[in-house]
């Protein structure tokens, strides 16, 4: 049970990033968190990666063919824009769960469409931390099932 | 900590109403399971309740307001159309999260939308009975944060 | 050979509204018309049900299941905005034919769009009471030919 | 002169709903204020009724033939949606105007169409329990000049 | 009582073309059967005209005014395009019945409309060859209604 | 208690103008109207103004800054597209109730949205000369309320 | 016969003003034709005005019930724009053509579309001056059939 | 100079179809009034042709290059869609008059839109025959202007 | 390997047509190297027809299902508006490649959207007579490698 | 180097009016300003003008044909409906610069597209006073390098 | 003769990725055969390069400039929205051809778009590697018809 | 006082791409002018940078966040699709002022909309290399306001 989780643009800044949108944890805690939670389910392997380059989070889905069974991603600002990351999705055949901090549904309008979540397994938002933390568990359960 | 567990409509006939989309699962069966996962998470009482009428909704989150500290809500096909429950959960006041079997973004156009992500902490889609598990978990903690 | 037929919102006033549009027929007139009609058809039981309340549309379905080998239903105004019928349709299985009395395509714009035609096995309109009378001769045909 | 007044869905929350849009006045209150209205209005008979329930609300647009002469509405989230509201009042044929505490074209957008204002008297929105007030004078000034 | 039935374009092509959506019934079969069926209907006169050129179709509905009571229609594709057949329809003032093989509503976006429906009398869809026959039947009925 | 009653473009021609539409009543009789109900509402002052002109609306509300407590406006023509008007009233911020004579909504498409309503205290329509009527009173209350 | 001719904004510069799209004769040229060509055509009276201003085009109309038989009017850019015109227009009740000197339908996409058009007797445009010469013409007939 | 007329579908039953809408005059009659009309206009050639099938419209436009100085059309239904026709005219090169009988613009939406107004000279609508008669006026005067 | 290929509406002017946006090719030098090309590809028999009448093209993809192996087309102006021809293609079974001239995407919007390339094989355009001749190329790969 | 400064409506009211969006200083000081600014960029003649009307804005520019070398204008609420001051700028074919004290794109949707800038010479917006004061500093240096 | 072969993003999993959409073939072996297909057209330089980053490939076609006399591209995801690659298509002014290796039309309709085609010389889709093939002789024979 | 000025995708190529739309002027010609102003306007420290790269310019504003007291950017294509960089400027804080070599708005429609503005202080567009220098001075100038 090997997992990448996959951070989009604008994410490295968290933590001192608009907290009252985003929360106040920096991205190393999250993966910190991250990575105790995954001990606890049983993950053998969870590399976390942060990109503000979407081809770059395109080549992250390509070499996880490689060696993961699922990605776990919040693909902030492109999720509702990337049709690249979309096909990426589609060409690895891996497991895809989609998280979010914040609740896109409350906020502006061009964030209430994502491109991606007709390819994922499942998506969450609007649980802050939780929503990977949730997101995750979802995952390697969706992966433990498959099995 | 009260929790109210609203199933919206045609989820009663779950288990048999078109297993490949919706699971295997009868609803009695995922209230049982909600119920043992609420003891876990030190929920201390859990109300499931399952309409196919639109007021029927509304009146149970008013009755909520009574008793109950947050909602999980499968709303079903009143997501996509149902003003009336987008201004009921706005009318009580309490945390309410939406939780979906399977993944509508995946499915036709009109499920895209939903009237009432926007007022509700947060969604999650695409997990079958999972959906509902994680969105128990997410709304405790939401509920506990705010104690 | 056994058939539902449902009327939606409105219907039970039949004969005294609108008869310009609606026709001058009573909805216990249609219903003793769609009982002699049934005989002839081989329906060894009709039963009629009308309702301005779109779960007890939703929850009729769900009770055909147990009894009924297709649905005959106008629904009314709920037509144009129900994704619960829809759903229901979709969720018991049954074949269920559409009919309306006036030809909805000659009013309003908001009246031309139909919610469940795509899950139906067809639809009429236009034809006053004759909509029912072959919407019911066409559902014991489709259903005759699958048996 | 006989007039019913319909709350809609939510609208038994009032006076405790979000105050800062709906104002701190109960629906008893409202209704009562009605009354002694309606005295000096020489309305000699007001009946008010409230519902989370569209077909109860077409069914008491129905039953409101039987004895009303007219019916002043405020029929809240269903406004946007129910085609089956603006049926009902089309197949009564009673004058009916529509009232609104909020200024709904200062709200969300899906908040400024109203399926049921075209084929109503007339409508009025934005003065809080004042819509009631003069919807009521205006219902029964109508009601007046027809006879 | 003299019927035309028009068929539309590629309709020529039937019992042979997509078996999957219109069926095995070819056209030779399916106008003997209406001519059958005529008969049992006191219809004195069927005629058949199948044309892939809109324009035929005008002209046919042209010449139907010297000898015909109504006219049954299978339009095919020109039903979403042919603002000439709608004119036509309206200008020889002939009562028309809109029929469909296949349930339209079921299949792409743009055969949901009907440029010619608002002009008809009314239209049914869905039922294969019995989408004619009780077409027929209901432009039967309705000349003779208004004899 | 000072108010500026506005009426907008082609209102000269009141009586005259459509009366199926708009009444019989002149715009002098209107006014004359008004005038009398402003003396048993504790108005003691009421101009009354009637330009075709969009600037001169404009004007007219700046000049009411400097003498009237609110305004009452029917913006005819111009409530469907003048955003100068809307920026005048919210410039001006005194308190504004808009009126029609006619029930705009049950008319074209292009009068069922107003440039004005969301800055405006409310809105009614449908009345006739009601329409005036009530709309003062509604702002005679709302300036007493909050005085 | 007399006859109103209305030229909209910026029709005070022809023949100055973009000359490849609105041609080299002056207002003051076209005026003279259109008088010499009154002539011939029996008109007693011809009255020609120009404005920038929409709402003295709005006044220009009122002020022709009072003597006028029809009115001839190049709107310019409140052809696309201008209810205030519109409601004119029904208000007086005197039949009215719409000119333009260019092809309104060869330019941007905003000019394709005219507020009055659909209350005009009729429209022509594209010929340069020959536009306000036809549709003099036009009009002059369409009064003199209905005399 | 010498002028093509081209009628399109349905008008040939002019005179007998929706006089209401489209007059009185037989197409002979208007054929024989423009034959007249030529004459006075120092036309040499005036032919004349109907057909309700698009192509054959084409084909006419085509056989035009050969012979005629201008085209003179009334396009009917297929003013609003056909791309073919918009072709032909920019193919040929020869100056086009678009003209209609009806005021396009009072009925309804779909007939407010051209496909080829944008490559004409200029067009006409609403006056009935004197469409036709002004139209060829505007033709010849465009024609010789160019020469 | 026989082959058909079909030109659309006013393609038979090719040549003289618009050169700058179509070439100088006339069709019949087209036509003429496609037969020379066609032999060096193996094509045994190779047709041309072109029509400017929709239900001419439908006629001939019918009568291609008894000889031919494939349809090479240019459906000109056809391509954005004929469903009927979208439907033939689907009838008839035969692989078919559309082929456009000039680069449609480089011209009005209205031509951007083909209803016949999703029922195709696959679509050029933007190469003048090497669109065909490629076309004719991929044509023939696409059938030899079905054999 | 002459110089027309316009202002639309509602800017007389500037410094009183909503000053959190539109800024303190008054419509006095901003012209005094703009005088001091044009003497060191050289300008000969500024002159400033405010108005409400849009059909004074038009002449304005009219008259700037005869004096001015280019027009600084802040259009308003005009700058999203007025095709009447679009040809204005047009006609009179002087250099024109758009500008906005506040930043329209972070305000409603409606004051999103201007219909002026796209024949403008360019459009500054956000930056208070100082959008006239560099928008004069645009328009001076555009002068200078036509000269 | 040089030529730049750009492969966009997800291509370079070709042959391993949804080999139902995009065939079998690796990318390796598709640039094997393009530079063999290259030498037989006279092809002196032929350079492939794949990214899956949107930036890299604009410089790619700014590199391009300095060697290369066109550019074939199949631009995958950013077709459809990447305006950053229209410019530099624009900007550097080199021929380019557009390829697909499926049939975009023939799929979801976000791809029914390219934000590329309309400044290229032409384009073609759903032939698999013969899109490349007939892509890179159309763009030879374009650079040799303009030498 | 220290300026970051970004220029997006294409942007190197100034002075040789499409001189008629962008001038003359290279990016160094650019730099170096902008950093002789900058020394006027008392700027300690102007970097400048260019990248085709989305996500370059996101890692850019983040960068920014240590040194810089604003940004000025030309956000070039990515101006109207970039979410990224729109959350990028969100999450920094810094003033960003938006700056267009070209009038955005007299070219193609998919320019008009700027994902950016919105969370600017403010823009400007059309004036050439102006646009950065007076873009520079109203940064300058809102960040010494600010102090």
């Amino acid at each position: 049970m090997k997992i990448l989780v996959l951070h989009g643009p604008n994410l490295n800044l968290l933590g001192t990033r608009e907290p009252g949108i985003y929360g106040t944890l920096t991205l190393a805690e999250i993966n910190q968190r991250l990575h105790t939670l995954a001990n606890t389910l049983g993950v053998t392997e969870l590399r976390t990666q942060q990109s503000n380059h979407e081809g770059m989070l395109v080549d992250a889905f390509h070499d996880a063919r490689n060696w993961a069974n699922g990605v776990l991603i919040n693909p902030g600002a492109y999720t509702h824009t990337s049709i690249a990351l979309r096909d990426a999705i589609s060409a690895v055949g891996l497991p895809v769960v989609e998280a979010h901090l914040s609740n896109v549904y409350a906020r502006e309008a061009f964030r209430h469409h994502s491109m991606l979540a007709g390819v994922c397994v499942g998506s969450l938002c609007g649980f802050g931390y939780n929503s990977y933390a949730l997101g995750l568990q979802a995952l390697v359960w969706h992966i433990q099932k498959g099995a």
